[in-house]
């Protein structure tokens, strides 16, 4: 469909520089385990992620950060990079699926707490590929020629469906998952139409929606002031499905992606895996079978916190990422079964 | 910001057709001022909207069409109109407020509905301004060279916040407002790289973040499962800052867009204000001060349905709109001071 297919020459973006702000202290699997009154090896095995950060306050259930918190905080460590002028931000975009408010959008209180005004902000209602629907936005807004430089945001208050005041013992196994598998946080960064900071080039974005005739493997839902809600689950997953669709749907966003970009599997230095938990990411990750290329995730550290850990990847990619090393990144969204991905490299 | 303003030849994006869709018979205010036990009259003087479309039975609270429904009837519309192929679509935006849910997001379920599969989707999060922002970011994928064909959707349901079982005899008159102002409905519109269909070229989009410093002039909250709302409002507006700020915002953009233009007021054909009520519109398009445009508005018919409002204005204005004529759109979401406009010429 996109005529880049056909145009290799089309200009693309730069990363020039990313930021990432997670709330509070990482919260372990035995503080977890006590709070939530559920047992330790369970998450440890089941889950296989370690730690996760809350924005909420695990004893009092207070709220400490909002997800625009934790967006402005990431996006003025992207903005204070070297080569990044925050004055040249002509546009932003942020992907998250958990806003403060339906109205105003997100997007706009961080703008507010970035005193950055009269640019058009848009806020992207998405799961885990939402990220990558920013980043792809992005792309072709700066390739559209009609903008320069964006800031790109990324971020989840998971812990907004957390209730910590809860009795979990009657609560199913299936359904436990949600209480250990999230947490919080945000990344930014900033694209530009030429290389500058980090002078990372993005050499394609993948986004498809995939899902026709296809049951949400994630429904999260939200009440309004009409809703009675006591006896309903807010967040419902059907794991089984994202077990046995999400590898496949990986292996095959890898291959597409390397057909698009002719590029061989023995070429990519580094790979970004799809972050679900520390145990899917270890399976997902054995199943795409790239042994030369260095695998970056943080699931097991950050928990899965939606839309900041492409981000929070990419922050960790750069650390290492040297002149003309390739970067290929998978994500799958499987509320309605997206493919997602990009591939970036230094130049 | 806008590199289109130095260089005026970058290629625009054209409207093919149209689609709305409204749920139901329209309720009159007699039937409103009886089930929300309020005075009829008031709502005619203070609202000045006659009629509205509710997505949920007035009299049971059962919601008859989801968001998702609405959407996917108006495109279904926009996508069978003369010159439109639907195999030609290569996106989907939607711009909403109200979500069906948070995750998938509804733009999934519409392409689900309207048997689309393997297209990028977006859902953008946004007030009044949502569909105005839908419409931008498709013109400027169109101008990137990377799509061609892009549905454009705009809706919400605002009666998911419309607690019809509520005694609303203790509520205050500035609450009040937020029961009679909104309806439910929504739009859809084909946005082309080559004129087709009704062969309107979009010649211009503002969407521009203004609310820097401001304090937002209407929040709608969301609620998720560990929050306890019982004694919480989910809408709240600073209907007196709405009142004093739109009309001068309105006016502001009408000038702006003249002047990106290079039009003059007198060679405007049509122009459609901003529809937060009745009332409102009528001030705000004395305000504008334009006795050659013909006024094409919606909302004393259709209440304020958000995202819905342009789409509805639009197929009003197509059943006028000859060779050569002029319109031009006014749009502001108060939640965070949103400017938003469009300028549309028949071809």
């Amino acid at each position: 469909m996109s005529k880049d297919q056909e145009e290799p020459s089309t200009p693309t973006a730069y990363l020039a520089s990313i930021g990432t702000a997670l709330p509070g202290d990482p919260v372990d699997n035995a503080t977890l385990a006590k709070v939530l009154g559920v047992n330790e090896e369970w998450i440890e095995v089941f889950i296989g992620t370690k730690t996760r950060h809350f924005a909420r306050d695990l004893a009092t259930g207070e709220i400490r950060f909002s997800l625009a918190d934790l967006c402005a905080r990431a996006a003025e460590k992207a903005l204070a990079a070297p080569g990044v002028d925050p004055s040249d931000i002509d546009f932003i975009v942020l992907g998250t699926a958990t806003p403060d408010t339906l109205m105003p959008a997100t997007v706009n209180d961080v703008a507010d707490q970035l005193g950055l005004d009269q640019v058009p902000t848009f806020q992207l209602q998405s799961g885990c590929a939402g990220a990558v629907q920013a980043l792809s936005l992005a792309q072709t807004m700066i390739a559209s020629g009609q903008y320069r430089t964006g800031l790109v945001i990324g971020g989840d208050v998971c812990s907004k469906h957390l209730d910590v005041q809860r009795d979990l013992s009657d609560v199913a196994a299936s359904d436990l998952v949600n209480f250990v598998l999230f947490g919080d946080g945000a990344g930014a960064a900033v694209l530009t139409h030429q290389p500058v900071g980090a002078r990372v080039a993005v050499r394609h974005v993948l986004n498809r929606f995939t899902g026709l005739g296809r049951k949400p493997g994630q429904v999260i839902e939200w009440f309004g002031l009409a809703d009675r809600h006591d006896d309903r689950q807010a967040l419902t997953e059907d794991y089984k499905a994202i077990e046995e669709g999400v590898p496949v749907m990986a292996v095959e966003i890898l291959w597409e992606l390397l057909g698009e970009l002719d590029w061989d599997a023995d070429q990519l230095d580094y790979l970004l895996p799809p972050q679900l938990s520390g145990r899917m990411t270890r399976l997902i990750t054995e199943e795409l079978g790239l042994p030369t290329a260095r695998e970056v995730s943080c699931v097991a550290e950050t928990g899965n916190n939606g839309n900041a850990l492409p981000f929070l990847q990419i922050e960790k990619l750069l650390e290492q990422m040297a002149g003309g090393e390739k970067a290929l990144a998978v994500a799958v969204e499987s509320s309605k079964w997206i493919k997602a991905g990009f591939a970036l490299e230094k130049i």
